[in-house]
């Protein structure tokens, strides 16, 4: 990588409309006075996005996501995101972490054979699947996004959080088997009413609340479970925090830095497209 | 009941001291003037209201929670909440549902004896095991509150929503045995563009895998299960929710309005106040 520049939209922010103009406006052009080809992946791809380019069905491997990319300009081209059927029923979607799936593949030459569980945490956590090199199937957890909804907008909030170690783990304790959660949820605000946890400590617990209740319920629906490995790739102090929460259910687990990750996968598909 | 009078103050809308300086401007002026003297319960009895009331700790009966009015104006009185210790673990807390308890145990006379479960549904559900008259220990489940969050700030609210009972049934099916959550709940949005679900849909799907799950996973933690006889007390149009969840996991039920059950609790209340 020789250089980088940060395009701060934000898909939850834009109108109709707003992301094609803003990416004809200001991406384009840069990447045309740099000379250079641009391969787009995520929400871009959306219909909050540029273009709403079709999901691609799984099981799904890098050569028919790169024979999907989907031309918008000149040497422009949107990556197509993946849509599953979720082993507990229905579809499930992704848009983007898919290119980090791929990326990580590309990482290391034993990673195209056999079975992989791979984790992505974040507003809608990823777990997959990984089959010979193909995405076979995988399903979404809100869990950041009921984070965020928690400490911003409901009953749990509460100010002046600290980050205490101590509170997330007794929150990865209570989060047990992963059931109930709505009620285990509100043990965030019993314990600090009840008298049992400072207010200051109730979003360390929550926080471990509910990343212990996704990790100990969500690789069951994929058919995993404790002593499985755990390829956790994404933001690193994210991963941190799902590392201990595996490791507490007797997971083993690498982790891969996400930026890495699509870097790797973005250049494959750069690869694969000027080699064709 | 000779009469009515809602004073529309909302918990969540008053700034701090605000709720004695209502009560005693607005409040209790309208009952001096009639007469009566008054019992409040609810929220009007937290740091949100008029006065911090103790929580009264369970095993508690209808005699403690009568002895532990708390005085603060001439003939006025609040009730004090309950807390418990949670079977999962740490304390649970209520204010304002143990009187619609205690009311239903007064509107029959074979309730004082025996076991009941009891579900009061609302913002903060309440599961609550009734052991010989005393309020042995409950459980609280946000589900009201996930569901609220959910549709007005989440990626899940869509515009349009329409009730729909095909896809509430959809939602209790998807639920399966509650856990997951964080994971199910995304279903939501994926089956919508996925393309499995029309988008005006998708709030009484959420609203089925909601109660659902709750339904499925918050009795085990008071050691109750299918097959078992839930009393189901609150709004009625909740309650009937509630009961096509619970019949589909085969529990009996019967439905108690909580603004009957509240109204039996209180008078209770007045009567043992006035005779003692």
């Amino acid at each position: 990588v020789l250089n980088r520049r940060d395009f701060p939209f934000g898909v939850g922010a834009l109108t109709e409309g707003e992301a094609e103009a803003r990416f004809h406006g200001e991406v384009v052009p840069a990447m045309q006075a740099a000379g250079l080809p641009a391969i787009l992946c995520g929400m871009v791809g959306s219909n909050l996005g540029w273009r709403a380019v079709p999901y691609l069905d799984c099981p799904a491997g890098f050569a028919a996501m790169g024979a999907a990319l989907h031309p918008v300009a000149e040497n422009v081209w949107i990556v197509p995101g993946l849509r599953a059927q979720r082993p507990d029923g229905g579809p499930d979607v992704m848009r983007g972490e898919e290119v980090q799936v791929f990326g990580w593949v590309a990482m290391a030459e034993d990673r195209q054979a056999g079975e992989h569980l791979i984790c992505h945490p974040g507003t809608h956590a990823k777990w997959i699947r990984l089959k010979d090199g193909r995405i076979d199937t995988f399903v979404t957890a809100m869990t950041g996004e009921l984070f965020a909804l928690a400490r911003q907008h409901s009953s749990l909030r509460a100010p002046g959080a600290v980050e205490d170690e101590a509170a997330f783990a007794l929150g990865l304790a209570a989060a047990a088997d992963g059931g109930a959660l709505a009620s285990r949820m509100f043990t965030a605000r019993a314990r600090v009413v009840g008298g049992d946890l400072p207010a200051a400590s109730a979003e360390s617990y929550l926080s471990g609340l509910l990343i212990g209740a996704e990790v100990a319920a969500t690789p069951a629906l994929l058919g995993a479970g404790p002593g499985a490995r755990v390829e956790v790739i994404g933001d690193p102090a994210l991963c941190r925090l799902y590392c201990k929460a595996l490791e507490r259910k007797e997971y083993s687990t690498t982790t891969t830095d996400g930026d890495a990750a699509v870097i790797a996968g973005l250049t494959a598909l750069f690869r694969m497209k000027t080699q064709s």
